[in-house]
């Protein structure tokens, strides 16, 4: 896929399907220099014409950890700068501070003469850290996975990163899914999201694609009656990964309490399937126009 | 003050007391060029021998906000990247984006050759925002600020930034102060902070010092048991500014959720007087070995 490894290593495309899963296929980097790689933008994660921020987060920080010996995502907070385009890109990297337990880097999402998003992760060992654990927060109480309501990924037309995902919604959550009698629900006023997700292709998550997981939901202030548009740019996202999560379904819950003057936070937790809290994130974001 | 005002224009030193508050004082720029400025890193901010983040964190978006035309921070996140010591340091600035809204802006405090820390921001003009309000969040129940405890900002000895704020907390919330009887505290267990806070030298808050605020209080996970050493270094914050504050105390909660393998988020909620949420903070930081 555009390394240097000889023709002769490549794996015969039957494997090649079997082994790379789309969100690894999409996030595969083209080194051209030591802190410069070559991407191809996927349309496969568009909402919209525009990639999914969480898609192009989890992009930025596979080159990233190219860089340092640091496996994993520790704080990961992204600028989107610009609608990116699927597409070629490029990724530039600057490692900020090499320290022994941490690093700090930097990247730049870069399409024709424009930035696109930045970066700035302070990646880690999350196998290497001990210390005190005390933990208050208690995951979202939930049916079981087959109980809970499959449909649309957001109130608007086909989305591609819809196909990409296995989301399953508590029952009622969503204020613009019909009920099970098909009549169209009336606005909640609850901006709150929970559920299970999955990679529909059966890739297991790791700590890395957490990052994708925080912002590939759909927004939960579009409960609210007040908000009439489906698009809620994210202006800044951080994600604190906090362990690397067990395979199965994640767990979510993601909630707005302070929509001002058309800006929202979402803040959202990630839960494994061993009931350990694996990543928060907030972001904040713009109810647009309509 | 290191401006390049003739000596005729310098306010006498009585007006100057009265005119420039502390953290004012404490972060003046002196232009170095289009986008580096000269600063001296006060002592007078310390937490022991280093300067409070929350105050470098002022400073350095003070250095951004010289920069572009949009006054007020919307989304300021800063890595710590080393320990920064009082004396002469240097503020390069990085112009991202420009936008009409909004514009991003990157600092970094340097000394020697050193980066000390390094600071994204989102910068726009609160008072040019509309859009549809909902807010569900609820500012801290708190007793009057004159029923609050007043007493020692850490379970430290002697800390610079305690004479330069008026902390009163909830009563009961810290763990660390003698009870009215002047028997120790147990701890807690509640990893929780809230109360008012307010610049002892009378300055009110505006937008930008709500960056400082939600880092200058003492880390609510000094509560709990587990945790035997007072220092919690921050390697990440983000703070969402929602409104800039009216005069008056802030109100404050602080509270750890998940500590885990010795790394907390905290999270911060800053209330005017006027019971507006006018800032959301989120920091990751770590519980140092003792």
């Amino acid at each position: 896929m555009g390394t240097s490894a000889g023709r002769d290593a490549e794996p015969r495309p039957a494997d090649y399907i079997r082994r790379v899963h789309e969100l690894d296929a999409d996030s595969l980097l083209e080194p051209r220099g030591p802190l410069r790689f070559g991407v191809t933008v996927s349309d496969r994660w568009n909402i919209g014409a525009a990639p999914n921020g969480g898609y192009l987060a989890h992009l930025l920080l596979g080159a990233a950890a190219r860089c340092v010996p640091q496996p994993d995502p520790f704080s990961v907070t992204t600028h989107y700068l610009g609608v990116a385009a699927p597409g070629p890109a490029e990724v530039l990297v600057e490692v900020v501070r090499r320290g022994r337990g941490h690093a700090t880097v930097q990247t730049r999402l870069v399409q024709g003469d424009r930035e696109m998003a930045r970066q700035l992760a302070v990646l880690g060992d999350l196998g290497a850290v001990s210390g005190p654990t005390e933990v208050t927060a208690q995951p979202p109480r939930l049916p079981p996975e087959r109980e809970c309501e499959r449909g649309r990924h957001g109130p608007t037309a086909h989305l591609a990163i819809a196909d990409r995902l296995v989301v399953s919604m508590a029952p009622g959550a969503v204020s613009w899914m019909p009920g099970p009698d098909g009549a169209p629900r009336t606005h909640s006023d609850r901006a709150e999201l929970s559920g299970y997700v999955r990679l529909a292709d059966g890739r297991e998550p790791d700590a890395r694609s957490l990052i994708f997981f925080a912002d590939a939901l759909p927004p939960p202030v579009l409960n609210l009656r007040a908000v009439q548009t489906p698009w809620v740019p994210t202006l800044e996202q951080t994600v604190h990964v906090r362990a690397r999560p067990a395979p199965g379904a994640l767990r979510f819950v993601f909630r707005t309490r302070a929509l001002i003057d058309g800006y929202l936070e979402e803040d959202g937790e990630l839960w494994d399937a061993r009931d350990r809290l694996v990543a928060m994130s907030r972001q904040l974001a713009r109810v647009h126009r309509a």
